[in-house]
């Protein structure tokens, strides 16, 4: 039975806003948002793409963030929450899984997100080939989001392995099936 | 398959407690705390509820508690936690979601949760429509939990889309097949 | 259906670091890390085995650390987390439970987890009987991880109740069949 049973990840992750002296543009939850102030990070600082990737990776058991796209990739550096979550669902598939969804909550006091949320979860859904919801709340001013120090982010995603390992799918099959 | 594939959801809430020259009965997971310092709130402050609330919404896609319990919509200020839980639930199970679980956790140093968790849990539940458990823990004296200034609540929750849609059910079938 | 539907469940364990006028190692997922700085706690202070624990009983819905193995049970004291994890296996699974994963994610900006993730995953999943992933994040400098004040792990967990209770198991129901 627990050949089906689905597993589920966690992911967390926490952007400072930029500096005043090195300003950044805000991306958040695989959008530009315009006028707003930016997140520092290695990447793009896109803490809502980023902890539904590490729930993907953590859901699959295949390391974190840091073990993909750490700072010892520099090909990783400044690279898209999108282009991230776009990764890591694919590595998580070829690790031999089916993603079912991704769920990610925001803690910040801005951006207002509400206007944009299907906007953000069209982007997300298209970057990991599976459902992403996006929620926002503030922490009623407690804390570093609170202070407007930073965004938290925290995600859960459910996978199921497949029934079939790779090497043993059709397509493998079948070239053996018709080879001589 | 991904049609039977249950989906995940997560829920995050935070409240500060009341100010001293604002103060507020305490509601937390379902319950009056009799003599314990409240929260603050658009309604009653009850952060287990409203995480179990958002993690629901979170697991279906269908926004967040800003999204149909807001500031604009004066309905629901003041309304408890239970009742929003309930609403929720209604909403989630309309959407053609069944609920599975939710599971939530606080963080505080009060009040002391265990002597009264099998009663808050029934509450909930009851609420729900489906087994919600509360447990609670303390941050061990750090951050703004450690602080006595506010109470988080984390919630998980697991949803499974119903086979047949609202649309198709057994009962508008049946009336479709009787028509002449 | 809801009678194999899985159960999800979260859990939070957040620990200070040990003063330094009272030194402690540092045990964390199920691991000893030599030349670091420890955490407090009632028991070895191992959020990470912790927080796993806290997220099955989450699931199953069967109380929290504080039930099991609080202050109120001084032959925990000092207990370490992969001995509470053990336990906590045993009793999710007697009360009716099989465990599908967990998966824990930590905050913190000691120790540097990557290169011991498979030794601590390989720790933990033998005290589970079942899958332990675990993931590292910093809090980018912010908060209480930011200040080296102490340690956040968060963990979500899958289990299911068994289609058969423990009473009718097979080994039961043979032993009354062979009595005359």
């Amino acid at each position: 039975m627990s050949m089906f049973l689905p597993r589920t990840g966690i992911g967390i992750d926490i952007h400072a806003f930029a500096p005043d002296d090195a300003p950044a543009p805000l991306w958040l939850a695989g959008l530009l948002w315009e006028g707003e102030r930016g997140l520092s990070g290695h990447s793009d600082g896109d803490a809502v793409a980023h902890a539904a990737a590490d729930a993907l990776f953590s859901a699959a058991g295949v390391g974190d963030l840091g073990t993909h796209f750490g700072t010892d990739r520099p090909e990783y550096a400044g690279a898209s929450g999108v282009r991230l979550l776009t990764e890591a669902a694919r590595i998580v598939r070829d690790a031999g899984f089916e993603i079912g969804n991704i769920a990610v909550q925001f803690i910040g006091n801005r951006p207002k997100f509400s206007p944009r949320r299907a906007e953000a979860e069209a982007v997300l859904t298209e970057a990991a080939g599976a459902p992403v919801s996006v929620s926002a709340t503030t922490s009623d001013g407690l804390g570093f989001p609170g202070r407007n120090e930073g965004i938290t982010a925290m995600a859960t995603a459910l996978v199921v392995q497949r029934t079939q390992p790779e090497s043993t799918h059709p397509e493998s099959t079948r070239r053996d099936t018709l080879e001589p």
